[in-house]
């Protein structure tokens, strides 16, 4: 089977080191799953080549498309380009069309190191994009979008609106009773139901009102519906507190 | 030099697909630099014995001690303890004290299923939790924490407890310029103090009242001193809007 959906890499030392909250790794959680785009990997990893060029590989490796967060920029700790460029396998190469863009901005503010930013891997296109002046950057299955979260979030939904997503059918079941006494039909029904994706989430806090949901998820709502009405039948009797059929998200 | 700190691997396919907003990673975040312990590297992964595996395992090249949050429970979906077995190249094994511990605690609703979460990695020790009666599981140098955050926050203060912190002395620069204009003297500076981290972060909103925030940090506070002078001395004159020196953070 090809390869589907997208892994994610977020760079930033100042995340790892708490100096900002992350917003834009939620954000595309969040995001690709209201389109129906599968999130398959996501890492977060220092401002270092290595372990950029590390990350970037397994996320190609797992997922049609890598969506990289930051290191884009003029300073000492901006690598992502070059970085990307290794995963890749290709040059660093000063960009002309960027190079304008980034002249055109800056005008006469224009430093040799503001002009870093166009060296990006040989091959890497600019889709522009509505609302800043700064491109997107995509080469080959990589998209290298910018860490500061107003542009991320501009340029993410450009991203997004060319991903294909799929219509995925949500149920949910609140149980009255623990993981241990519904394990066992949950390894039956998820192993005869290999096409719908189960989790179990136990609760702990008594102001749930319930100590396992079930969550069942599919491309095909019928099965999706077969799926919760075997585990229905199979779990203890009186368990199932609530149900939540039929939810439905993705474009 | 011998490995310090920290390597994070959350399991959740919960994460992922946006069932749940992570509240561990971020916390874990914040805590270890709260004590002045580096984290590494942090992944976020699907409930799936594979991408754990070798998760665990770059989390293990990277740094001396990886924790792990989710995927202990009796159900289908948790498989983190097999997983970090199989990145250790150990058996998975009954552990008779955790399965004394599960039947105290679910005394007649016990069941097989339940029991499962007594098959740890070989060798995996115990460690007594104040607040709950399910032990921290340590293996070698990995930590298996439990996903449920109200567990994972009380576990991760007492594996907290046994690392030692560093103290860590910060600075900041506020700038009235942008990053191109600043990213030569940058590079000087960080290259001739090795020693000392600094952090370049644009803003690009107007309210923040400054373009780019400078930081520096290092664990000692005279190299950090020096190295912000340094900077201040080569920035554009009358760039600097304010200083925040001399922060300290960590045991």
């Amino acid at each position: 089977m090809g390869k589907t959906g997208v892994a994610a890499v977020i760079t930033g030392t100042e995340v790892l080191t708490a100096k900002i909250v992350d917003q834009n790794g939620p954000l595309l959680i969040r995001r690709l799953r209201e389109r129906g785009v599968p999130l398959h990997w996501m890492c977060t990893v220092h401002d270092d080549a290595d372990a950029i060029v590390e990350a970037v590989g397994i996320a190609r490796r797992r997922a049609a498309i890598t969506i990289t967060s930051g290191g884009i920029g003029p300073t000492h700790d901006d690598v992502t380009a070059r970085a990307v460029a290794r995963a890749l396998g290709r040059d660093v190469m000063r960009h002309p069309e960027l190079e304008a863009l980034i002249r055109t901005h800056y005008m006469e503010e224009v430093s040799t190191e503001a002009l870093r930013i166009a060296d990006v891997p040989e091959g890497t296109e600019l889709i522009s994009q509505e609302g800043t002046w700064f491109p997107i950057m995509r080469c080959e299955d990589v998209f290298l979008l910018p860490g500061v979260p107003q542009l991320f979030r501009l340029q993410l939904e450009t991203v997004l609106r060319g991903l294909t997503g799929a219509r995925i059918h949500l149920w949910a079941l609140y149980l009255s009773v623990g993981e241990g006494a519904i394990a066992a039909v949950l390894d039956e029904v998820s192993a005869r139901f290999a096409d719908v994706a189960m989790g179990s989430y136990p609760e702990f806090g008594p102001a749930a009102g319930y100590r396992v949901k079930l969550t069942l998820e599919g491309p095909d709502a019928a099965r999706v519906e077969l799926a919760a009405a075997a585990l229905r039948e199979g779990l203890p009797q009186g368990s199932v507190l609530r149900e939540e059929p039929a939810g439905q998200i993705g474009a």
